[in-house]
């Protein structure tokens, strides 16, 4: 059992997840004032589009003039996400991106059916044809991302057993192409994690996997998110995927009530509070999330942005105290 | 450091804290209609109104008809909230309600100030007099209640220490009168705790009171609801107080984005899949939360009851297997 981190990464995934999830158009324009605004927050890693087919994901259409659009600062790493071949080269194309690649795997197979129409046999060779892509185009592999890792809404629950299994599996594909994996992501890709269940998964990939550094990417359908990153941070999670205002939903969960990822500023919120470094800067990242609803135009489900800090309130207290 | 409860008891106050905080007039037979059916759910204590002065909160003029009109069912403690003699007596006089007190505590002084209009000085005499008109009524006082445990909104954070001492002042209030307390309610009045300040003040508590029962009482505007909850659990805490569908607020807090108490099924879904017993019905207390909605006319912050029980899944997913 490790202790609670110092110090966390957080990867802010709201401009993929929200622009690829609203139904809404979204001028370019819009979508660029966003990220711009999460540029000035502190935020080190923001993924900001996704290559894909804009007849599948037509929020996505724009996503090369987003990505030509964009202010890029220094010191931030700008990611996008890819599905197969065509949409790495889009990515690698763009030259404003960091591209590195992941061992992508799903643990439930029913949830592969659905999503990419591919049985586990399917998925083994396709991974080897995308770690040569990689290759070829000399982009690196250290991670490995495993989807439905708590549960799934056409499996069922998902041993512990076949969460390790998966990662072994990714270790494996990695290792014949002469790759070391870093990183594993474990994904809640369907909101099924409690913060018993991620204490349980997250002791045993340690345990298995020792030299692999664990990111949690968190879906808050069920209202667990930040509890669930809490839990995370009592295992020594260091590592989480967030999104501003709770933007986004997974399009493939099957449920009408799928919500977005964990909510950025209330993780980070209760870092600050918890006395744990996140880089990010509160007040400016509660500017993004109220632009974020603005942007999508309806409400977002993050709470702090409507609560507000307590350092703000700490703030006006003091000051009051002092006049 | 307890460990987590097999067990667990929620003092439902959805109908009380929905109906005293909603701006618009409910009629009396839809709030009827919402305790019916949370009498249905399997709680067995369930907060329906405060007998307050209508002027104040006019939500609650109609609290003796609320209280003649619901289908009472056995096995179920119905309660009522007050804050003065006047109060109390409306809630003996109803004769449908358990009627215990408290000694209800500010930890707080600005909080007690801006709330009640009255320093801590002014605080202690009152305190004896609601003991005496206690007595006077043959109404056992077996609870402390510690309004603004975790920080307040006037005075910033509250320390330990100050927590620590209310609950021995309302020992001594309680011992003054020959009654013992056996509870205390520690209530995050204005939001500020997190899962982190739970655990901390939670295991001070149980160091220095060990012989009294916590409950916690979590509002949810930052988002910490759940994972403060979570943390209790993690400390042995056995009772909460929640809200149906996350129905309510606090008119005192001093600010717009003050939302309810941690939300009911979010609370049990936690639990059933923590195997923790609550003796509630989620699918049938969901159906409860959906019926608040309605009845208040506009969204309400809970997820579970828009992104399903777990159980209920489970359930589809063998059938469709066997099939």
């Amino acid at each position: 059992m490790s202790s609670i981190p110092s110090k966390i990464q957080i990867n802010e995934e709201g401009p993929r997840e929200g622009f690829q999830f609203e139904k809404a158009v979204i001028p370019t324009a819009r979508k660029i004032a966003l990220i711009d605004s999460l540029s000035e927050t502190g935020l080190n890693r923001i993924q900001i589009v996704s290559f894909v087919n804009p007849k599948a994901v037509p929020g996505m259409a724009d996503a090369e003039e987003v990505v030509e659009g964009f202010n890029k600062k220094p010191g931030i790493s700008y990611v996008g996400l890819w599905l197969n071949d065509k949409g790495l080269k889009r990515a690698i194309q763009s030259q404003r991106l960091e591209v590195k690649g992941s061992v992508s795997l799903s643990a439930s197979e029913p949830f592969l059916m659905r999503n990419q129409k591919r049985t586990f046999a399917d998925q083994l060779p396709l991974q080897h044809e995308t770690m040569r892509m990689y290759k070829e185009n000399g982009v690196k592999v250290e991670r490995a991302a495993v989807m439905a890792a708590f549960g799934c809404n056409f499996a069922g629950d998902i041993s512990t057993d076949a969460v390790l299994d998966t990662i072994a599996l990714a270790k494996e594909i990695a290792g014949e192409h002469g790759e070391t994996l870093k990183n594993v992501m474990l994904a809640d890709t369907m909101a099924w994690a409690t913060p018993a269940a991620v204490k349980r998964l997250v002791g045993a990939v340690q345990d298995k996997h020792p030299e692999l550094n664990i990111c949690l990417h968190l879906h808050d359908t069920r209202g667990m998110g930040i509890a669930n990153a809490y839990a995370g941070l009592e295992m020594g999670v260091n590592t989480f995927d967030a999104a501003v205002a709770g933007l986004g939903g997974c399009p493939f969960a099957g449920h009408a009530g799928a919500a977005g990822n964990v909510c950025t500023e209330d993780l980070v919120f209760m870092c600050d509070e918890m006395g744990i470094e996140t880089g990010v800067d509160l007040e400016k990242l509660m500017v993004s999330a109220r632009l974020a609803e603005e942007v999508v135009g309806h409400p977002l489900p993050g709470s702090v942005m409507r609560g507000g800090s307590l350092r703000a309130l700490r703030q006006k207290i003091s000051t009051a105290q002092a006049a």
